[in-house]
This record gives C-alpha cells, structure tokens and sequence, in this order.
C-alpha cells in the first residue's frame, strides 16, 4: 500500500474530522508523491499538512472562519512552496483557532480537536489539526504559526517537536497575519531530524531576515542553560518531568541555573493585556467588524470579541507598550546574558475540553505563560516532548519541555533540545515514514547562515587543549578526516605542544594526516584566525578525496625546524605514543 | 584669550539669543574645558552645543516647551556623557523645534532661529540653534536629533555638516523621543573630520544597536551612487548645484546612475500622513493634552495641533501603516540593491521666514521632501555643505547634499561624501577651534565596528590585481607598512605572479619587507581566508615596530620552490625591475 494511500485509509479509520478544513483528492496527491519520489530533493515522499492559515494552492484560506475567503488561494505560500519544491506533498489543510488567536485548539467552527491519545482533552492551539495530524501519524510533517505558543503548545499537548525558529526567517508571504509583528511559521513532526530537515528547507528566500555572520553552529559542550526561579504552581507531577529534563541536561555536561523569571513574564502580559494586541484587528479587524453581527459568517465568538476589541486601542497607547517591551527585552537579555538557553515547561498543564468550554478566556491565558514572551523577545525555540505525567484514570499527560535561545542561535536551541529530548510511544502511524536521517549541517545553513570548513590537525581538536577556541566561537564539529597522502606531520617547538602540517616537497614521500573538520561561521573563521599565534597559519590544504580546505599549516621557518613525526600520521596518536614512552 | 572666553564673547557679539535656550555660566564652562585639556582625550578642548531635548545634568531639558521640564536634569543623556568624557565641554542648551517637531527652526516659544548668513530666511530645524551655534563658531560640535531630517537640513541651510548614523547606533537615553522607533542622535560640526571624530565617540555603549561583522570599513574604489530621476521641481539653479555634486563624484570615479524614487516618497509620506505619527503622541502626548488649554504653558499652536491629533489614531492603523511601510522597505532595498549609496539634495530650497509664518505646515512638510524617508527604511545619512547657489539680492543660499547608505554602512557614507563635500567660506567664527586631524579609523570603529588587520605584499596591494577582493569586502586602506628585519621574500609560480613572504631561519639574513596594511570587518577576514587559493596562507607577520599582525605567507613546499627576490624588499619593485627587464 503506498504511504499516501496508508495515510488516507488513516484519516478515515481515526475518525477526526475535524483535523482537516479540507483535504486534497487522493489521486492528485499520489501523483504529487510519485512525481517527488522521482524527482528526489531532501524531504521526498514526506506528506505534509499546512495549517488553515498558510495559503495551498487551489484551496481557500479560510483561517478557520469559512466566510474568510474568497476563493481559492491562487499560489502557495512561500514556505509551502519551499516544502513542495524540496520533495513534500500536500495532503490538506488542517483546523486552527480562529484566525491563529488561541492556544486551545477549541476555538473553530470546523469543530474543536481532540487531542490525540485524549480525546477529553484540548489538543493545544492554535495550530490544533497540523499537531495532532503528525501526531496520529497522518502527515510526517506539519506548518503552522506561532506568536503566542501556537506552534510549541499543540507540540507538547501531542507529544511531537515543534521548531518555532527566530522571527522573519521563513517568510511569513502568504499567510494571514495574526500580529505581524510576532508571527512565525513553525513546523511540527513526530522526531527533531525531520523536524530539523523541514526547517531547512522551508526557511530562507526573498524578504526573509538574513543571518548574521556570526551566528553559531552549535551549541558549546558544557552549555550554560538558565531555568525559572518559580514554576508558578506548575502541579507536582509536572514539576517532576521538568526535573528530571533538567537532570538529563545536566547529565549531558550542561550547567543548569535558576533566573528571576519576572521580566518574561511581565513582557508576556504586555501581548494581550496592553495594546499590543491591536496588531490583531490591523490583521482580520475590517473583516470581524464588517461581520461580526452576521451568524451564518461563521465567526467564533470568542476570537470576533478579542478582535473587535483591539480596534478601539490607540497607537500611542501601543508605541508606549513597545517601548516598555523594549525596556523589557534589555532587562531580559541581560538575565540571559551568561547562559546559552533557556529550559522552560512548554505548558502548565493539559486541560480538558470542558474545563475550556466553562473558562474559554482565563484557560487560553494560562496556557500560554511559558510561551507568549518568546516571539515579543525575539528569541528562538525548539518545543519538545519530554516523557509523560502520570494523571490517573484520565491517562498519563505529555510532558513538553522548551529549549529557548536568542536570535538566530537556532542551532543552539535544537543542540540543547536534543539532550532533554524523550520520545513518547507513538500513537498508531497508519501512513508515517521513518525519520529522516539527521541532516549533516544545521538547519540554519541549510537556510543560508554561512559556514566553513577548517581542517585542524593538532590542539583544536575534540579534546585537545584549543578545542574551546572553536566551540566558544559557534563552531560546530563535522567528522574526522583526512589528508591526501601529500603532507609531512611535524612537531613544533610551541606551548601547549601543537603540529605543524606541510605539503611534502615533490618527489619527496607524504602521508595521510587524520584531523577533522569543524564548521565555522564566517565571522567566527575571520576572528579565530585574527587571534592566531605565530607559527600558526591558515592556507588550504588537500583532503583525501581531493578536494581542497582551508585548514592549519605553519610559517615556513617553522616547518624547517619541526621534528618531522608522519610515521604516526595523527598528532594524538603521536601524543599517546610519546606518554606511553615511545 | 581663552577659546571658552572668545565663545562667550561670540555668544555676546553675534546677537542671535534666539540660539540658546541656556548658557551655562562662563567660569564652568573655563573650568571643565581646563581639566579636559589637561586630562586630553580624542575630543580635549571641543566645545560642545546640546540640542534642548537631550539631558545635560543640572539643566532642565524644555525640549522647547518651558513648562515641560520638571526640574534640572538629574544626569547627562548618555550622548552627551560620551563627549564630555573624551574631552568635549558643554557650553548649553540650545533651541529647537518644540518637541523636535518640525524642520524649519521657527516653531518655539524661545524664538524662531534666524539663519547664520541670511537672517530673514530659517535656519531649518528641528535642531536649530545647535546647527546655527556651530555655523556662527561659538561652538565646535552640536548633538541634534533627527526623526525625519532634523539633522540634516539645518546642516544644509547653515552649510555645516550632518552625520545621521544608523538607527541605534548612538544611545537615546536622557533624550525626549519623538517618534521612538526612528529617532537617531545626530552630530554637527564644520567639518567632516571633526564629526566623525564626534560620532565615534559618541556612539556605542549599553542599550545601543550591535554592529554586524561584517559592516564594512569604506566605499568601494569606483563606487556606485544612484541619484533620483525626478528631482520634484528642483529649482534650476539649485539642480544644477546638485549636478555639479554629480560631477565631483564622478571625476572621483565613481558611477552614478539615475533611479525611480517614487517608493522613497511614498515611504515618506507614510511618516506624517498616516498613522505612524501616533509615535509623537505616546511620546509628550500626555503632556500636550494636559496642557493645550493652558496659555501659559508655552505649547507651539502648530505643534500641540500636530500632537494632539496623532492621539486619535488607532494601534490597528498604525500596524497596517507598518505592512506597508515593511513593502516599501524591500522595494527601496531592491532599487538600491545595485548601488553602495544614495546621493540627494538635503533640502528642494531655502525658505523665508515669511514664508513659513504663512505656510508652517506646508512649507515644513515640503523641507521634509529628500528626507523624510531616510529613518523610516533604516538608512544612514552623512548630510554635507556643496557649494552655494546663486539667489540673487538675498544673497547666495548654501546648497546641501546628503549621502544616504544601508544600515551599518555609515563609514561607506562618509567616505563619499567626502567626495562631494565643498566647504563653504566660513562665517566669523570667533570661538572655533581647528578642525580634529582625520581619524585613523572609521567613526564606526571607534563605536565597536570589528576591524582587523591584514598585512598583504602582493597583489592585493593598491593598484595590484587582487586589490578588489578587499575593497569588495568592505576593506579600508590603512597606510604602507613594511616587516621586522627577519623576512625573505620569494616569487612564487602562482597566476598571478604572487610573492611569497617567509620568516628568515635563526641567523640567515633577513630584510624588511614593504607592503600594506588593510583594515576588514572581521566576517571579511574569514571570507577572504576561506576562498583563499594554495599556496598562499594567513598567519602572523612582525612589523618593523615589534608588533605582530595577521598577514600572508605562504606554504613551505611553495616557498621551498620560490625565487628569492628579498633584494628588492618590496614585491612592487621587483614587479616594476622585471617589466624594465632587470
């Protein structure tokens, strides 16, 4: 049975309608699939599912309010585009909260989504159907969007991964705005590899935010991750699994530290209890007011009220908000300033339906409390699943955890994320692939931060004494290598002791030198070599499949009074055999 | 007598009290500038003009408005601190624009600013009295701040020089916003040496927008400077002044070419037209509206109007307003793609002040035409002195032209202004003091631009072929250099002819070798190294003085198998004796 059949014998036998606005026929999207399969790409044969906001194509956007559109939307989205161009096939589009406002997954006239192994309980919004589509394995990957936790609530709820990468990085072209200010488009998937893998091909292209040329590959061994000084009540149990990610993190090497949290948390406020939220009715405001008093225009209630009353707010009242907002964010990057990352719970619980339908606002609320300061900072996130809470007769909760970090330090966040990452039992997978493997560069290079290569040989590898000058520039390791068999390895009269690698003379015998390769940003590349001692120099160097890097050579005057050691044809092998006494 | 005494006396003589909202007493002023003097310091001497909405302990900050100012500043704005701790002495505050609204020098209850030379025309403003303060030489620098201009077209008028630097660069702390998200503090003085030295050391500190690593350093040799190609009815003399700006740039070899500037105009319209000025009410808005009543309470009638009606605007409006500011943005970002800056008039004309007591608003709002647009899209600005036009019986008008350049372009901007600048005669200047020596380094470097040093011998010397793969990466000339006494110089067989630089063994003879050094963004170092071709290498090179800096050599199998031609000590040399057949 091909995948995309299994996937549709899926929708039907879970019996969610709910999940889907609208699904494409099965035909045309087998055919997609084959024409992918064939045509190859990273993500070939993932079928994938877009939240009811992100443009498809030849289906409306109804943003979860069916008399939204007004007709089919006549393109993809960028991000849908990038996807499909890269080997994914749309199966449909998935339920949300009304125009991306909520975190409950409730607040739709398609029906409001159950989560995937509770069915009592809410699936987490705003992007409800993308989450629980990738949780009961229909779709491998999901979009959906995030300015409040629409992307990392719904994860943790479901018991998958949700990227929410740093704002402007995948283009926000084609979706409709929820703040635009704060929107991201996230991907969801069931494991971090293909999460990862999704990420890099859907970010990058025309009006997204450039990389820095200093933004790191990798988070550093031993990695500093702050955590809140209170959990807010966070229920015993839960507070156990935040624990013991904690335990997991330190068990990994990282030092883990409480902060205040206050100033986040005050920044949260500022989304929706000031006028921030005026962002919204700039969004959607001209279509909630102009329907609001009709009832066959299918507007939730809840979403039209929160709306229609952000029209009313001022811009100077909202240009006083932001300029606390920024007060804020300094207060917070300060706090933030010693460490990597910071660990947070995803949610503070998972509610249930019911307990949403008596309380649709106060609920809503509390569910976003370690989630809505993320996109007003400009910080990254990466929302994985972290084990389960045991919660009696109702079954054990999915316990989220999130790892963020500052800007375009993405590949910091899913560095750290990895570590406190627990996979639950998947749920029945009817159409599920296997996870990708994991992608060999982060993600963020595969949406265009520079990169490059350096061969190092001697004291800056794994282990050795240096090896911190390139971990603490963003450096990220990529695999032992080797020279061609062209060079002389030489000791050199330097402290700590450290190799030099020269090109043998021609004619003259050369070995195979082991090193490895490290992946540097460009900035990092320019400042690592600026604060180079002498002997030390950088040029290119032959590798043994042929190809050239750049990579660690020595001055001339140098290299003629190293003590030529190539028979060991690797500097640690050398240091061993001379601490063995050879 | 003392340059403090001669100010003071200038003050006295010139007769323009309109100039000065307060003097501090003269024994002060002597006393600071004599322990400024004594303590030296990059600006040491300087006396120092402050705009009346930026704090300077111990005098109330009206920011034209006298009843605003609650009392005595209790500290120095951050700007101000910057200067006076490198040297620079505060002589007062001088007028502006009530609330920095308004471009003409005439809207404040101190009194309309007369121009320097012609006093029945304006000065232009907002920052009034501190571009007159420094075109009259009764002080060497002023701080302005500029929204939409209010640092550049009083520095057209007086014929001084603007620099408006990238949004954030320079601290607004201790300064009254207008519009927060675009206010930049600007510096004035007569000459461009002087202003950049002003600007680094103002610029930077805490709170202040981090420079990219890869900022470049200089204009590109033969840069590339788009014009408008409507210049809106420019009078004719006044266009051909700007033609002849055209033509220095050229003669310098640059290109200029002309493009559409339509969506620099709509962008500005977006700034007083739309919603975007709720910006000005969240700043004194509470103020104005407590006080517009009050006859007593000194509110400009054009600008408390202005202010007072920016509070009505809604949040919604202004977001939208945003989008299609952000729309405009990627158009102009596009338009200017090709180009390394921007070349405008700063001002379609001079006006009278009849004129604009006729007309405030609308004579104001056509001052604003070549500027408005500038902090809206994140462009920096180096507004210059370009000559006169000839405006027959009042007397010739100075014409002003502004380079515009993308953010963290700043030392692009000024280098080619330089290019266009024409100084005018001065106006007696009784307290002026000689303009600062050129400093070595761009102001942004003395903010906390990288820059790192390189040392080349080869080809990437001035007039070389590779000179370009610097001035390409934002690399910025820094003078001949020439090695310790301990090098060989080799020619190595590389297209194109390449020397290779190599440290003398212990007791071999060595020389001196000529080269130059260059200055890169530290992100321009890692990518020159990374597409750096074998044999060449970058390591560590002693100067002549003992100091080591990176610099090329080469890889020991190239110089084992080089030529050696340190006779010549100098790769150019050696270049030129073998062209002469030597």
């Amino acid at each position: 049975m091909s995948r995309v059949r299994a996937a549709y014998a899926g929708i039907d036998a879970v019996d969610r309608p709910e999940v889907w606005i609208a699904l494409r026929p099965e035909a045309e999207v087998q055919a997609e699939h084959d024409a992918a399969l064939a045509a190859g790409g990273p993500l070939a044969g993932l079928l994938l599912a877009v939240k009811g906001n992100v443009d498809v194509a030849g289906i409306p956007t109804t943003a979860g309010c069916p008399t939204y559109a007004a007709g089919p939307a006549a393109a993809d989205a960028t991000a849908v585009a990038r996807l499909r161009a890269t080997g994914a096939s749309v199966l449909g589009v998935a339920n949300l909260d009304q125009f991306a406002t909520g975190l409950v997954g409730q607040r739709s006239p398609y029906g409001g989504v159950r989560d995937a192994r509770r069915p009592a309980y809410v699936s987490g919004g705003s992007s409800s159907g993308s989450a629980v589509a990738v949780a009961l394995g229909l779709a491998d990957v999901a979009i959906g969007t995030d300015t409040a936790g629409s992307g990392r609530v719904p994860a943790a709820f479901q018991g998958i991964v949700g990227i929410k990468p740093t704002l402007g990085v995948v283009s926000t072209a084609g979706v409709v705005p929820a703040c635009r200010s704060w929107d991201a488009v996230t991907v969801f998937a069931r494991d971090l590899d293909t999460a990862e893998a999704a990420m890099g091909a859907m970010a990058g292209g025309p009006g997204t935010r450039p990389w820095p040329a200093d933004a790191p590959l990798a988070a550093p061994p031993g990695a500093r991750v702050a955590v809140p000084d209170d959990l807010l009540g966070l229920a015993p149990a839960w507070a156990a699994g935040f624990a013991a990610s904690v335990e997991r993190l330190r068990a990994a090497g990282c030092t883990v530290e409480a902060i205040s949290f206050a100033p986040f948390l005050e920044a949260a406020r500022l989304l929706y209890d000031g006028a921030l939220v005026a962002e919204r009715h700039a969004a959607v405001g001209a279509f909630v007011d102009a329907h609001r008093d009709d009832p066959d225009a299918g507007l939730d209630p809840t979403v039209a009220a929160i709306i229609a009353r952000a029209g009313s707010l001022t811009g100077s009242a909202m240009v006083r908000d932001l300029a606390r907002l920024e007060e804020l964010g300094a207060v917070c990057a300060s706090a933030m300033a010693g460490y990597d990352a910071l660990l947070v719970p995803t949610a503070p619980g998972h509610p249930t339906r019911e307990a949403v339908a008596a309380d649709p606002v106060g609920v809503n609320s509390w569910l976003g409390t370690w989630t809505n300061f993320c996109n007003l900072l400009d910080l990254c996130a990466v929302a994985v699943p972290a084990g389960t809470v045991d919660e009696g007769p109702a079954g054990p909760a999915q316990l989220g955890v999130t790892v963020l970090a500052r800007p375009f330090h993405d590949a910091v966040a899913a560095d750290l994320a990895r570590l406190v990452l627990l996979a639950p039992e998947p749920v029945a997978a009817p159409g599920a692939a296997a996870p990708l493997p994991r992608p060999g560069v982060p993600w963020s290079v595969m949406a265009g931060a520079s990169s490059v290569p350096l061969l190092v040989v001697g004291a800056h590898r794994r282990g050795q004494p240096l090896e911190h000058e390139l971990t603490s520039r963003g450096a990220r390791w990529a695999g032992t290598a080797r020279t061609s068999a062209a060079y002389r390895l030489l000791a050199l009269d330097t402290v700590p002791p450290k190799p030099g690698l020269v090109r043998a003379a021609p004619g003259a015998g050369g070995v195979g030198v082991v090193g490895e390769l490290w992946q540097l940003p460009v900035a990092a590349l320019g400042d690592f070599l600026s604060a180079l001692p002498a002997p030390m120099a950088l040029g290119r160097v032959e590798l043994e499949d042929g190809t050239w890097v750049t990579g660690f050579g020595c001055a001339a005057d140098a290299a003629a009074s190293g003590r030529d050691i190539s028979e060991h044809g690797d500097w640690v092998r050398y240091l061993e055999a001379v601490a063995a006494g050879g």
